[in-house]
């Protein structure tokens, strides 16, 4: 209990961090954002004939990434660009953020300092304004993340939309990150970013431009993002449409050659790229590459349910969900 | 690694939980809510003529809820309630919510049910639709709830508006919640609500009738809700408004006479009532009770920084932030 006249000048921490984040985000609101950070809540006016897009995603030291592994500033990147990733998905447009954080104390300082600036340079990239959130102190770096996006009424890409015949494409090259993962893993230390790999582990870019350009064409019968590994995730594209695939394994788009490529491929996380279906007749308008992410064509969506892969001697059978699942021993 | 004929069926634990969480919300979307959980991300329309409101809450075991004295399903009501009461603080209107769960394996079952019972009966109680969300396993229960609520355009009471001369009111009763919160410590084992202030403790109620009204009516010049104690969240108050206050320790409204009523009325935390200025001329319009909750004339906002308690025998001092902060040792 404190008496109503205590003299004592206690320094707030929990002042000191939102201090912090202030600093690395100077505009409190600005453009459709009316109120910003420091308010209950933040106030954003929508855009007439849109509508609004939600996600959330968790982003825990532990779970998704480790404290002397994985750079502050690569923490504060991806944990705003894995969950952007999220609006592309839907061919939306990000437009602000709610940023909840977790800390140790001894993480206020430096730490902070890095993370904010790895998650400046993704909300200016992605053009997500920070709108508020919430700080606490914890044993362990917690981060949740939610991202407001926009979409043109009535044209969010679902993953409810493939059907039998449909075109299957990826962009981008699967299983890169999860290679670069793996290298992280086996390092010493703290690591800094080189290699290719390591860097799509650690700074992925959601595919924005593709997501809104084949929602604005309306060429996407359905679409998701790669988050989980493609086995995984396109399990889950064919169950919300209610149909199978056939996948070519010659046809994925590796990061590394032989087996363990198409491996990395198929069950490797974390890509962020996206994954689409397209009916027949308007495959000819998905070029090769668009803005210099290349577009894979790997298969097709049938009837059947379940998800058969085609192995390059003509060998074939069910591939299994092997990607990420956090409640799995 | 696994191979692509892998026979291996694989019960995936992630599934189990969101197919807890779709039974207890089996309408998947509906209104304004256009898509619901299963895809990518939430989308959902916004009303013409309004903002949008949009805030964020840590709601986590050993921090903010025990495991074995907090009931599950008021985790599930509280964690939804407090976060609601933010929108409530701007006179917003709730919409839809996402939920980020993070659960231990060994709580997948009757605890993940209970939290859903009491998460939907928040839900329909507030008339805030489930959206999405995320959810993951850890060793501790992790929660983060976001909110998106309505209000209309320009309309939002912020913390900034108050001026010296204006009126300090408080809905309800303060201090009970803290109240009830000392009575669950003490308590042995488990307990089942009883008692007005374990109730207030545990089923918290945003006061979204009354900031809607006020905001209505203009009459809040400036508008929070009291989450950390009045000493803590009414420094805040002051702070985004540039100014001071006095404070009538005779005029709280205490959930318990004497020292002991005014020391909780003051610091405790959790209460979720509204604390809003008024400019004197309309203090009038200001009814000593709305729908059943009084409201309480406080003190006094004025142009000194700081706050200043007088107490009942006319001593006075300035009132030190005692609320909660978590970065606080």
């Amino acid at each position: 209990m404190r008496t109503p006249n205590g003299k004592t000048k206690r320094k707030t921490e929990e002042e000191e961090v939102l201090r912090e984040i202030r600093r690395a985000f100077p505009r409190s609101a600005s453009g459709s954002l009316r109120v910003g950070m420091g308010d209950d809540a933040a106030v954003w006016k929508p855009t007439p004939g849109m509508e609004t897009v939600l996600t959330t995603d968790w982003f825990l030291e532990g779970s998704h990434f480790l404290r002397d592994k994985h750079p502050a500033d690569a923490v504060g990147w991806k944990c705003l660009a894995r969950t952007v990733s999220d609006i592309a998905a839907m061919g939306g447009k990000p437009q602000c953020f709610l940023l909840s954080l977790a800390l140790p104390k001894e993480l206020t300082g430096q730490w902070l300092k890095q993370f904010l600036v790895g998650l400046r340079r993704a909300s200016r990239a992605l053009k997500c304004e920070l709108g508020g959130g919430d700080t606490t102190r914890r044993e362990e770096i917690l981060i949740n993340i939610s991202v407001v996006g926009e979409v043109a009424a009535g044209k969010a890409a679902l993953r409810s939309g493939a059907r039998p015949g449909d075109l299957i494409y990826v962009s981008g090259v699967l299983g890169a990150a999860e290679s670069g993962l793996r290298s992280l893993l086996e390092s010493r230390g703290a690591v800094r970013a080189k290699g290719r790999a390591l860097l799509r582990h650690l700074y992925p870019e959601p595919r924005l431009a593709l997501g809104q350009w084949l929602v604005a064409k309306r060429l996407a019968s359905s679409m998701m993002d790669l988050s989980d590994g493609l086995s995984t995730d396109l399990k889950r594209l064919c169950a919300a449409s209610g149909v199978g695939a056939v996948i070519q394994a010659e046809s994925l788009p590796v990061a590394q050659p032989g087996q363990t490529g198409i491996e990395l491929a198929l069950h490797g996380g974390d890509d962020y790229e996206l994954l689409f279906t397209v009916i027949r007749k308007n495959s000819r308008f998905i070029p090769k590459e668009f803005r210099g992410v290349p577009l894979h064509l790997i298969g097709e969506v049938q009837k059947k349910k379940g998800i058969v892969l085609v192995l390059g001697n003509g060998e074939q059978g069910e591939l299994q969900a092997g990607g990420w699942d956090p409640f799995r021993e």
